[in-house]
């Protein structure tokens, strides 16, 4: 591209080749000519379209559905020729986003489209595909590969998932958010599949070897930028039935902007973020992306939320630290208002794109 | 590539840039590498992964999954900057293998990954997304859209589809196809979304111009070409509660060897393969494609079968009739052996590779 520079503020998402508006109005297009009613024979769709996941009732079950691809991650995988990860990856992205319905996984399909099929590539794709569906708890219930080296400069690794809710469990939806809520966060496990195309600019722009540690760190930066997407099912489900719990959020692309699919009409204020981990105080340190930019781009250090009534904050942390997730804590609350709002980094959203 | 002719019979699939045999041992690996046996919680998967559909049970419901992606027929769409046949493309080909197990149409999640998003292109394909869905009554429950410039050369159109068996049906898997039983074939519209890296290296070898009809044909090559997939839902939907339907079958990559698929202890022998349609009577006079490599990579202008019992042949056509059918004919039968053969054409798989 001509130019990766913006005049204040360095890289953005637009500028490292993502329009994200014209994305929206793409999308916006579509889904207005695609819009159909299916009769109520054929299953009943719950809900809008643009939530976590599809939601839909057949038979005597209500079924979530969401989809999702690894993205530019694989890029870096390629440059490292390390696949595991994202093997990983792409389970645990689709059922991180069946997890923030309070869906309980079942099943994915992988979508696997190469230039060239390699045996040992697929093999280590295998791997990650294991850990993240044990992880979940999720199983294996087929998938696609197609060999289109007309059609692909690298490597495309997607995915779908099927969830469902046990035992008469209610999707969480967000709708019974309300002023007083607060926010608890699970930290990530790093950048997760989010935002690489940014972060590939700025490897770039810095010239930064990915075969060395960075400042501070003791494993290659390529390996440190690799780290697969944390798998937050059991977190959900350690929550899910509760009725404190009002909403859950998942912090994928778009960063903090998530919040804002839950409910329009109140104000996220994150005003107990945790501070910075190593890997995101070191993207920002290199100073190429603006703060703004950075919260709407990666997790920046939380790759799960959960929305919880006051009385729930004691019990939900307990009931996290017995999944697993000792770590959660508290990040904020919900209150009168609108937007996502970065109290202690003067920083507020008000619109998703 | 340095040559796409091979000494003997002309184009294959192979030379044309997919190398089938490498992707076998390719996702022969992956699998193999990914097992996970999923706790009975979750879910049940019923049945083994490479069927047409992942089937599994979930609470009181069985549900079937599929994805497929439009593959290469994108750039043809590109090529003549229409695009509604890909979006009811990718509708058809993911609820054809719904109907191949019986199951009925309930929603689909579409992932569309581009190198720079257009409002036009994506309009287009949510038209075609909208009458690939009224074809099938399957609703649209979600979505993906990737822009990746990073990693793509066009536009990558792919989906899941999620069916299910009302009022107790039983998933047709070919378990009780025997010797005797007949093979009823629906004509395809044309080469559906399959074979299109093939198709494209016969184009650019013949210098074919797309914007002209070829000889006896009355659109422009590159429409006819584009032509979108049938939808067989309705077919399926008029069979497959009745107790003659032994097995489904839809002709998909891989052409008649999709057969192999639902037995592989009986021979299933076309011997009343109809007359080639004008356009597989086209490719084939074109003479750069063997006659055993046509039948394995395109349709050959039949989509879907039925395999029926005997008695069954009769009521089936009826069935098909009512349900827009008409055209559907017999075009074999199952005997005792292995094997798919097509007995006046002298042609006869074994493997499905």
């Amino acid at each position: 591209m001509a130019s990766t520079r913006k005049s204040r503020g360095g890289l953005t998402y637009a500028h490292s080749g993502v329009d994200t508006d014209r994305r929206a109005r793409s999308l916006a297009a579509l889904l207005a000519a695609a819009r159909y009613d299916s009769p109520a024979s054929h299953g009943c769709p719950v809900g809008p379209i643009g939530h976590y996941a599809g939601l839909i009732r057949i038979g005597r079950e209500t079924l979530a559905v969401t989809t999702d691809t690894v993205g530019t991650k694989v890029l870096l995988a390629q440059q490292l020729g390390r696949y595991q990860e994202i093997g990983e990856d792409v389970v645990a992205i689709n059922v991180n986003d069946l997890a923030s319905v309070g869906a309980r996984a079942a099943g994915l399909v992988d979508v696997i489209n190469c230039p060239r099929p390699d045996p040992t590539v697929f093999a280590a794709l295998g791997r990650g595909i294991r850990r993240g569906l044990a992880a979940a708890e999720c199983a294996l219930l087929g998938g696609e590969t197609a060999v289109v080296p007309d059609l692909l400069k690298a490597i495309d690794v997607g995915g779908t998932a099927i969830g469902f809710f046990p035992n008469g469990r209610r999707p969480v939806t967000g709708g019974r958010i309300r002023p007083g809520d607060r926010i608890l966060g699970i930290p990530s496990s790093g950048f997760h599949a989010n935002g690489y195309t940014l972060l590939r600019a700025v490897l770039r722009k810095r010239s930064m070897d990915l075969r060395r540690p960075r400042p501070g760190a003791r494993v290659p930066l390529g390996v440190e930028l690799l780290r697969a997407t944390r798998t937050y099912t059991r977190a959900s489900e350690a929550l899910a039935d509760a009725s404190y719990i009002h909403g859950f959020g998942h912090l994928s692309g778009g960063g903090v902007l998530n919040l804002l699919r839950l409910r329009p009409d109140v104000a996220f204020v994150l005003d107990r973020w945790p501070e910075l981990s190593d890997q995101f105080a070191w993207i920002r340190e290199l100073g190429e992306v603006a703060d703004r930019e950075l919260f709407r781009t990666f997790n920046m250090g939380v790759g799960f939320a959960a929305i919880v009534a006051p009385k729930g904050v004691a019990p939900a942390l307990r009931a996290l630290r017995r999944a697993g997730f000792a770590d959660s804590v508290e990040v904020g609350q919900v209150t009168e208002g609108r937007g996502v709002h970065l109290s202690g980094w003067g920083i507020s959203y008000h619109e998703y794109a």
